[in-house]
Parts: structure tokens; sequence; C-alpha cells
């Protein structure tokens, strides 16, 4: 039976857990030491550790302390590894616990994070998806049922003191050119928050004035939040200490490409099943930089799409230079005011991009001035049929049941 | 036998052809007029006009007159058509000339117009490829064969002329930010190249003085360069003035998502099979502003992908708040570095990613700073194995042969 | 959270336990009562019911008790369910036991049942495979690991007695046409072994006489052994008693088209989580005698296949008309054939064809005299390449280890 | 520009054309020799030589000589190959004529050849099919439009003599254990209506005499109707004689899996491009006793079916004993029965399932005395919605046109 090496306990403070840690730093201790070739199993907090919960009140969400996140379960050594390796993890299998059969979605508070589309919904709001089996569906938008491409959010090896403080220059120079901004340019070490792991207490107090945050993918991949990063892929990361020191969390059950609305997926809690194995040298002899990985054979295929197209021209009419940002944000948008016309909310088509399996294309990115991205909205995961027809949409859902929403505090 | 309504001479100039034009315009004359529910054929030229020819000399590339793109061929009109309406095109089929099976990718001079990795490759090249059936494959990239994923790199329907001057204005004042960068931010109207198609003379220069150029992708689709609009795809469009006034062209026999070698795809000559249908009033009742489609159910399938990350912080180390532009550029330079490990040049690297049917993804664009993308890459249109082993890569290409280069004239 | 209604005790016999039975039969009480729309868990033996153990040892394949399979879950009733609906199952999920991760494959002795190659295989024969999450190898066959594609191996409702009687009175008349035949033409019932569930003793006794034993498919679906009833299909089964009676077991990990190997696929112990809902008066208004179903959306998609065909002459040059199996044989027989020049014995070769995801295709019924089938192996499931070369197969697997093999006893 | 070696004249007989032969003979002279990794073009009447008409009368149909068929094209030459290769065939597209864009299925006469419904549909009958680019619809059978799976029915080398003489003993030795039934068990040589290619007059006379008809599937391939073989799959043919002898025609625009109607498919003249290869002494080194082949990556993606069991009771109620063809039947007489609910005579139906791209799987054969077989309906070629509903199935077909019907002649 393979073993569990990282166990947690969801009624507990993951800060409790000495297998848990909250921020990159390369002395944080290996909580396990594997071989090339051996399978394990690492139970995983949901990315905010628990501050979300399942009920029809978004003030958690608004509330949410952001500089806690994200718990990590690791790092997990790997005999070996050494820097200039890559280390292949084959993601063998996820899921939720049996007790906790939900996962939530939502949109932080402008004034807490924001998303993608921050601008056209600043307020807080979440919706609860219940699993059933491989399948989710949400209590707050009816009508769709999907199946899960489960994923971990967050992977990744420890970084070497260099890249570290490579990251924290590079960031703290693009915060500084306008550090008022809100939401903010990017999130700086910030100790109080901290969770060093099984860092003995002194050298913790010192790392974490300096942890890297977990927000931002890196060199190393980290938060990627690649949805294709599936049960059955395997990936290939890039090894900067001796040990590898292999992390993860931030379980997803179904996310939409660009995980636009930033909190996030639909975020859970659960266990991953992984296999790990070495290829030595191979970031030289690959020439890789950030991690490379190969797709599923197991992944749910919705074929069937109705697919929108943005270009870099925004919402008021302003023309951005080759900007696949500001086009992926029309095609969401028009992808919004498609789903209204089936009687849908807005944010209820926010959530469902979110959610759902939906494919973000960078589809041209030369035609100056503007860009062209595609957002690929699968048909099959409606109980009605969205497709464009002659007679025109029909409203299928009656508008009765909204996703919770709580405005700022003043 | 399905009619073909526009026909080319590929011997004769395409200025000599009045059923074709290289500028947006409402006033530009309808070539034919068909019904709804009727299929029809038209030729295209490639989109340089037969600027490029099938040689091993890149000199064409280089001196590309780029004022005189795209040709397109139509406009078609649609019986019934009325601003407000959707156009539904069915894609039923697309092919080169028999007598012309062949097409070319280039990547143009940075002076000439560059493209997404100019920085890295600033002088002009070109690749040759080989149509056989179904499939293509290029003399000067050895070792790969692929099924083509045939689409019209530009269609879309005549803005009216509100359309029009709100194209023009929004592109102007992108321009003035900066009149003498190179390449330049956007490409404003141009009298001296212009084909008007069947517009009288007079009414042709006063047209031409205004015409939106072919390049960038609009709300109308245009050269939205979306490699899935393939045949076998079905496209709603906008329609903006009575009739639709449906114009094609810029065909391409295969292209990887971001056409990130600007010249572009494979570039063709050749046919394209069409059926049109109406969605009267449809850009209100499902809210439409740029087109949508459908994907094809006849598309070649690569399944087996080597994936590269990519994210926003450029070659130089530079932070950029969620760009997803560097982030895709840095996953191209990651798939190009990888297959120089094989033995390809970069410059086949980069032309193979601007000519294969790669997907762009974009995968995570809320966690600030890093925006991720992904660049996949299909590893079974590679006649050695790509993907990586304990082992190491293997030099399975000799370096005899690269893409013809032309430098620019001093 | 989803409730489990019927529970199963591995370590205890299935006898035992009431919520079982091994014969079909319409008195059968049910075990529990659902709700249309409700989903709920039913745990499973394997289909001998512990008959067969995880070891390198056949003996337990040659010396199974076929008379006590297979042992089934439920019947569970549905409330609303008449004669003539069909009872839609959505299949959520389906999984091995924790404490439970493995399963096995056997081919049985001639004498006591065969398989579908028996005349080249006519010794019992196992090889165990070992779950590793979504995937699964087996120490017996060097050199493939794949996911699986995990289904019920038998499911359906309880037949009305007038179904019943028909089911045994033809297959009474096949048998009495050979009744000395081995293996057998039918297995006729036969009480000594029966298990009917909660039925009271003597009421028991009495129906075991004539309860239909469980072995082949009939009307009401019973042991179809379709691969493609997954995990995320949707089954539409015929209701021919008051409540339906859904009964469910004889789980696979993974299978073949065909099942050729008979012990059979990979058979495992676990669980399955379903979901039921009604469509009234279903099996008239949609014209239903056997069930019909739709694929899940998230079965493994192994999509590169080297396919052997076969046709209607025997191995030994004999002209059969228009007979699929003996094609299908052939088209077997010849990809057996084809695995030994990679280094594998005839006996792995068949055991492969019995659990990997294999498909078997119908290919042509008409061209008289000779049936074509076509048996599509996937290449992927595969450590090396299979596909032909110039160069020739590389012997890939030693020989050193071959499946266990024991004689019948004298 | 590929060159086309073998040309037809469709106005013409194919009697005419000494590139064309409908009979196998080892000494059918070459039409051409071409090398290994040379790609070339052919030609190919449809399968009756022009005998069927696009019009609404199935006369022609009843009135099919099939003593004549099928028209072959070649054989062609491939230099170096010897007996015990295989010839590699990349099949790289095959189209109809841009003239002849149609194409016929039907059901011969139960005097004439009959099918694998006869019983059930004894008269002839015809539809016709239009091609639209890569799409087909028939006038005959109203709301369904599909992609074609293109296709050679039939391809295969030439025999060597002793693999004649295997054929027509063994076929002989069949046909005379029932030498009256209608239809026939074997069509055995049949001199008079033979067409023996490029051999001399006299030589043609003896060997007509023997040559063996191409009716069905043998060895070498030969008329297999196995749909899959479409364009973009590569095909290892076992080799013969001296030079290979590749023959081709027979070409499908689409076929069902069985091709159940066995006139046949959606039969087409047309042409083929192929590029040829070899693997010597193939036959040895791979096992190879009939072809084998690998499928194409870009064959039309129908992901979304309606599944139909069917198990070997046949409608009489009798009981086989693990009959494919009866369980076949069965799934195949179950779907067109639910196709007449919404609105199709079972004549529509049953041309659709020899016409449309449906599956057909072989899904058990080893649980006595049933055999189980699937059929496939794929749901995404029909204009409504065919998915079981608790509404139950709307008539969608109006019932006032039906396919063309010929009775026999008294």
């Amino acid at each position: 039976m393979t073993e569990t090496i990282v166990k947690i306990d969801l009624s507990k403070s993951a800060y409790e857990n000495d297998m848990i840690h909250n921020r990159w730093h390369p002395d944080i201790p290996m909580v396990a030491t594997v071989k090339p070739g051996d399978d394990f199993i690492m139970e995983c907090y949901d990315w905010t550790g628990g501050q979300i919960e399942n009920n029809d009140n978004a003030d958690d969400v608004r509330d949410v302390d952001l500089t806690q996140v994200h718990f990590l379960s690791g790092p997990v050594g790997v005999e070996g590894a050494e820097p200039g390796d890559l280390l292949v993890v084959d993601i063998l299998d996820i899921g939720a616990f049996q007790e906790s059969q939900w996962g939530f979605n939502g949109f932080f508070s402008k004034q807490n994070g924001g998303g993608f589309l921050t601008e056209h919904f600043p307020d807080a709001q979440k919706s609860i998806w219940d699993f059933n089996g491989m399948f989710t569906k949400s209590r707050h938008i009816p009508g769709v049922e999907f199946a899960g491409l489960i994923h971990p959010g967050l992977i990744g090896c420890l970084p070497s003191k260099d890249l570290l403080d490579t990251w924290n220059e590079r960031e703290k120079e693009l915060y500084d050119t306008n550090p008022d901004r809100v939401p903010t340019l990017a999130n700086l070490p910030y100790a109080d928050t901290a969770h060093m792991g099984r860092m003995k207490p002194d050298e913790a107090k010192v790392a974490a004035a300096e942890g890297a945050r977990t927000v931002p993918p890196r060199e190393h991949g980290g938060n990627c939040d690649i949805k294709d990063l599936s049960r059955g892929s395997k990936v290939y990361f890039p090894v900067y200490v001796k040990g590898g020191g292999l992390s993860v969390g931030d379980l997803h059950f179904s996310q939409g490409d660009g995980e636009i609305t930033f909190c996030g997926a639909i975020e859970m809690a659960g266990w991953i099943h992984m296999r790990v194995n070495l290829v030595k040298n191979g970031m030289e002899m690959y020439g890789v930089k950030n991690p490379i990985f190969k797709p599923s054979p197991i992944k749910p295929v919705y074929d069937d799409y109705v697919i929108f197209e943005g270009i870099s021209v925004d919402e008021d009419g302003g023309q951005h230079f080759l900007d696949v940002n500001v086009a992926y944000r029309q095609a969401c948008l028009n992808a919004i005011e498609f789903l209204t016309k089936f009687g849908y909310s807005k944010a209820q088509g926010y959530a469902l991009l979110g959610c759902a399996p939906v494919q973000g294309h960078i589809s041209g990115v030369v035609d100056v001035p503007n860009a062209c991205a595609t957002l690929w909205l699968p048909t099959e995961i409606f109980d009605f049929d969205i497709n464009p027809t002659a007679e025109g949409p029909k409203k299928m859902v009656d508008g009765t049941i909204d996703i919770p929403l709580s405005k700022d505090k003043e």
C-alpha cells in the first residue's frame, strides 16, 4: 500500500503541522526522503488553509488573509537529486477527502487582490461546488455539471539561495514602481504570517523575512495554475538544491485557462499521489529553464465548443499594442455577455469561466496593433444547448439564484 | 457542381482582378450575390499577391512590399443580410491549386515588420513547404511532416462607415504615440498601393485614402489568424452593411497559435468552399461583438505534446506585470532552445513554431506579478522521438541544412 | 456525504452478506430504496468473491468454482420505477479499496470454462496487476503501464418472471444440443451455490433452482463486459419489475474489447458511485430492447494504434462464412505474434489483449465469404516503441519473466 | 507536381482502360513502376464501373451485374519489392472528381447479393449523397450531414500463384457445401466478365478462369472495407510477387463499421494520392500475415454517441452460441428501431448505418452463450438532438421522403 508521507488534519490549523510551509526558501528542511522510482501520497490543505467555508455567505472570501497563502505540503527530498537535474514527477492521482467532497470559487474584493475582471466585479463573491464522484456542480450556478480536471495549482522544487535573491530583487523593483497600487503589483516577503515548516525558530525568523511569497509562478514552476497539469500528466522540474525539495498544494478540482477569478479554480483540500524519477543533468541536456510537461491520457474531453474572440481594444474603445491580456479580457467579457442571454447573471458567467475547463488560446500576437485571443467554452457542460440558432437563445436559467456577494466593510 | 464565384489567374497581378481588394471600406462593390443556404467557391491569391517565390533565396521576403497586403477575394453579398445580423459561414473545404502545391513561411526583417521574436531573428529568412496530399514538409527543415490544419487567416464582413472611422481614429491615436517606431505601432491608411476592387476610379481614390489596412484583427474578425478556423468550422460574423460583404484571403496550410513568425503561417494561394446562412438580429440576440465560432470535427489530432512554460520575466531578467506576451515569448524561446538539442538551428525552431499546429495557452493571468503561458509542441510531427529521457537527446538533424537568410541591404 | 448503501467486508465470505446475490430472479428483495435524482455508493466483491489471490501461483485460477460467480451487490429499488420505464444510471466514479489496490487477470483451464483462445492456451494462467493511482502495471508483464478504463463488467435490473423463463428456455434448448461439450454451451440454473440475497430460506431454495446464472449478457444488460461503460458514462436500463432492482458487480480496472481472456479483465473488488433517474415509459418511447448508453467524457485516450486485421479463415486454413468470431480470433493471434517479436511470451501477449484498452472493431460483415475484424493495440501503453520500422523490432523484454501457469490436475 | 500514373475517363467503359482490372492474378502486368519514397496519384472508377447513376430510381441497383466488380486501378510495381517484404503505403489524400461530387449507397435485392439485413430489406433500394467540400448529405435522408471519412474499400498487392490457389480451393470447398444458396456462399472465378488489365488476350483467357474474385478481404488485404484506412493512415501490406503490384479501388466517401448495406458505403469514383516505402523482410521480422496499419491523425472526430447493445439471441428469440454476427445484427436493428422514433423509415435508418461513421465494437465474446456487440451512432451528424430525454423523442423527420425502392422483376 502506497505510503502517505504527509498527513494533515483539517480540523487543525495548518500552522500546527510542521510538514506544511507557505514560503519558498532553500533552507526549509525536507519532511521525508524518497528514492527515484518511488510513489507516495501527500495530503494538502486548500490554498487558504481552511479560511473559506461551505456556506452561502461570501464574508470569508471578503475577509481572507492573503498573506497566509499558499499552504504547501513538503518539501520532499529525492535521493540523488542535485542542482541541474530534472525531477520527473508522474501525477498518478488526486482526490478530495471522502469527508470533504466540496470546493469553492471566489472573486476577491478589489481592495484585497481582485482578479482578472476586478473592474467589473469589485466585490467579494463566492460559489460552492459539490463533488459527485468525478463530476461537480454548484448550488449557486444552476444548469451545469462537468467532470473534474483535477490538478495541483502549485508545485515545484525549492529555489537555491541565488534564485531566491533574483526573485526578491526583480519583484521589489517592480513593486517600487507603484507601491500604492491596489491591487498590489507584487507580494513581497512578509514574515508575520510565514510558516517555515520544520525550520528551527531562530532560523525560521531570519528565513521568513526573505522567503519568497508563493503567489506567482516562477522559474521552478510554483503557482503556475496550469489546468493541464492534471492527474496522468508527467512534469519535469528543474532542481536547484540537493535533494530537490518537492512541495505541492493549492489543489484544484477544475479550472479554466487563466484562472481568471484568482480565487481561483474550484479550490479544495485533498491528496495527491505521485511518482518521482530523475533525469541527471537534464537542465543542460534539454536546455530547460522552466518546467516542461506532457499532458495526461485521461483528462475529460469536451470537444464541442463555442469560441469567443477578443482583440486588444479595451471595453472603453482604447487601442492597446499587441496586448494579449486585453484581448483575453475581451474574449472573457464576450463570453459572459453571451451567457447572460440564457439567464445567467454576469457573476455566474464569470465564475463559470474560472471553474469550468475553458481553454484560452493565444491566437495572434503579430498583427499590429491588435493581439487576438480566444476563449473556448465547452458546450457539453450545460444541461441545455447553448449553440447559436436562427431562433435565438432561450432563457434556461430563471435568475432566482445568484452567487453570494459581500460588500467591502466601510 | 458548386459555382466558383471568384476566379484568379496566378500568372497575372492581383491588381488586374477586380474581384480582389486589399483595403476595408464599406463602399467596395459586391462581386457577386448569393442566397442563404448557398455554397460556393472563391479562389484566393496568397496574402502577398505572389511576391514570394518557391526558391531557396530569402531576398523576396526581405524586399516584400507590405503596403500591398492582404489581397482578399470578394466582397460577396448575401441576400437579406442586414446590419445586426450574424452571417453564418460553414467552411466546407479549402485547398491549394493543383499546379501550386507549396507554401512559404518567413521572418520579416526587423526593419520591415519584424515578428514576435524579431529581437532574436532580425534578418529576413524563409522556408518553403511542399504539400503532399493532406500533409506537408519542408526541404529547409528536415525531420518533420504533418497534416495541414488549413484555414483562412483573414475573413470577415465589410465594416460600416462608423466602424471604419472608429478603427482609423483609435489606430491613429496609438500610432501617434511613437510614429518613428520600428517596427511600426500601426499601419495607417495608405492610398498608393490600395486595390479597391470594383470601385470606380474617382470613388476609389477617395476611399483608398481612408480604407482600413487589413493587418490587424478587428471587431469584424478580419486578420484573426486563428488556426482553428479550419475547414469544417462554423463561424458567426457580425454584419455591418446591407448584404454583409464577405471577403476572404490569406489562406494558410498550417499555423501555430500566435502566428509568431508574422510571415506568418505556411502561406499559400488556393480556393475556399463555403456555405452561408443568416441569424437575423443575431448580434443583439446573442450579445455578439466579435465573431464567435465552433471548431471543426475534422481537424488533425496530434494528442501527444511536450509543453513549455513561460512567465512574464523577460530574457534579460526584467520583471513584467502579468504580461502574457512576455510569458508566451519565453515559452517560445524555451521550446526553440529545446529543439536545438536535437540538432535544429534556432531559426528552424522558430519557423517550426510558426508553421506547425502548436498550441499557445493562456495558463495564468492573475498571480501577480507573473503571467504564465504554455506552448504545446506536438511530438508526432517529428520523424524521431523528442520526449525527454534519462539518456538525453540525440542529434537527429545534422545541421547541414538551414533556412535561407537575406541580410538587410546597406 | 454520499451514502454507501451496500457495504462489504473482504475478510468475510460473500455468502454471509445478505446484500449480495449471485443469481438473477425477480423475487430477490431490494436491499435499499432510493429516489430518482439520488446518488449513492455500493461496494462490490470481485466477481469470484475472493477466490483469486495476489500471489504468483495460478492454482487458484485453475481451481476456481465458477458455479459461484458473479457476486453482485443489490438489488436497489428506485421509487416510482415500473416495468416499461428506462432506469437512467450515471456512473459517477468507481474505485478499488484503499487497502486492496490490485487486480487479477487469468486464463481458465480449457476444462473449466476456457476462453476465446483456449485451443492455444489450454492451461490456467494468471497475472497480477498493481494499481498506482489511475494507472496499473503488472509484475508478470514487464514494459507496460496504462490508465484504468474502470467499469462494471456486470450491471442491470432484475428480470420479470416471464423474461426469466424465456432465458431459461432458450439456453436450455441450446445446451441440449451438445450437453457434454467442454467448455459448456450454456450455464443452466444451479441451486447448490446460489446466493439469493435476502430471500427467506424456503423461498430462496425454490428460486435458486430457477434463478438465471449471471454469466451471459442478456436483454437487461447483465454481464455485458463492455469496457466503455466506464465512469462518466450514462446508461439507460430497461425496467421489468416494480422498483427496477439494480444490481452491479464484476468491477474491472481495465479490459480490452471482447474480454477475450474470460477471466477476464483486470478483475477487482471495489466501490461504485452512481446516480439514478427515470424515463417513464422509455422502452416504448425509444423502442429500447437492450440497454443503450452514452460514453464518458473522461476516459483514457490512447490515440496511436497498431491495428491488426483478421478474416474468417481459421488458423488451419479453414474457410468460414462471414464469421466475425473467427475473424477477430485471427486478428488477436496476429497481434500476439507481433508482440512476441519484442520479446513477450504468447501468454503475456494474450493477457495484454485481455487487460489493456484494445479495441475490437467489426470492420466488414458482407463481403462473402470473409468477415473482417480489426484489433486496435494502443502503442502508448508500452515503455518502448512498437511501431514497425525498416530496421525491424528490438527485443525489449528479455523473457526472464512469464506469467504463472498451473497445469490441470491429473 | 505529383504524377497521376493511372488516369480514367468516366465517360468510357472501364473495360476499355488497360490500367484497370477486376480479378486478382499474379500475372497481371504492372501498369507503372515507382521507387520507394515516391508519391503518386491513381484515378479510380467506382466499384461497379459506373453502373449506378445519380437519379431517384433504384432499378440500376436492382439490375447491377456483380460479376463485373470491383474495378481496380493498377497494379503498380515498386522497385526492389520482393516476396516477404512489407509495402508501406501512406494514404496522403483521396478525393472525388470535381465534376462528380456525389456518391451512392444501396441495398441489393436478396436475389442478387443481399446485405447484412437482407431478410428485413429484401428489395433493391438506393440513396444518393451529394458532397459539399469535406461534408455530405443526401436528398433521400433528411436531417443529417457529416464529414467524409474517405478511404479505399479495396487495396492490396497481387497474390502469388500459391496464395491464389489456396484462395480458390478453400472458397470452392465452402461453396460446395451449399451451391444453391441465395445469396451465394462464395463468388468463384468467372471468366466472362473478367478484365485482366494489360495481359495479352491468350494469357488473359487462361488467367481469367482462375483469377480470384475481388469480393472478400483476404490475406493481402483486398476488399477489407475498413473505414479507418482513411486518408492519413499508414498501411503495411504483405508482398507476394516481385514488385509488389499494388492495386486499389472501391473508394468510399464514408462508411460505417461492417459496411452493412453491402452496396456498401457511400460509393464514388475519384483519385487517391499515396506514397510507398518498403520494410525489407518485414513479414517475418514482424510476424505479419494480414496487413497491419496505423490510423490517421486527421479523421473526423464525432465524440458523442448513443450506443446500442446486441446479444446473440436473434430477432425470433433463437439462442446462438457466441455469435458476434447475430449480436451485431441485433445492435443494428435496435438502432434502426430507435431512429424510427424520430420519423425515419427503417430503410433510411439502415442506409444511415451503412453510410455514416458508426462504430461496431466486439464487446464480449466469452460469456457463454451470448456474444455482445455494440453499435455506436454519432449524435453530431444529425441536425437535431437524438439523445434520450424524459420527455421522449420528437418526430423531426416528417416521412414525406423515403429512399427509392425497386421491386425484383417477376
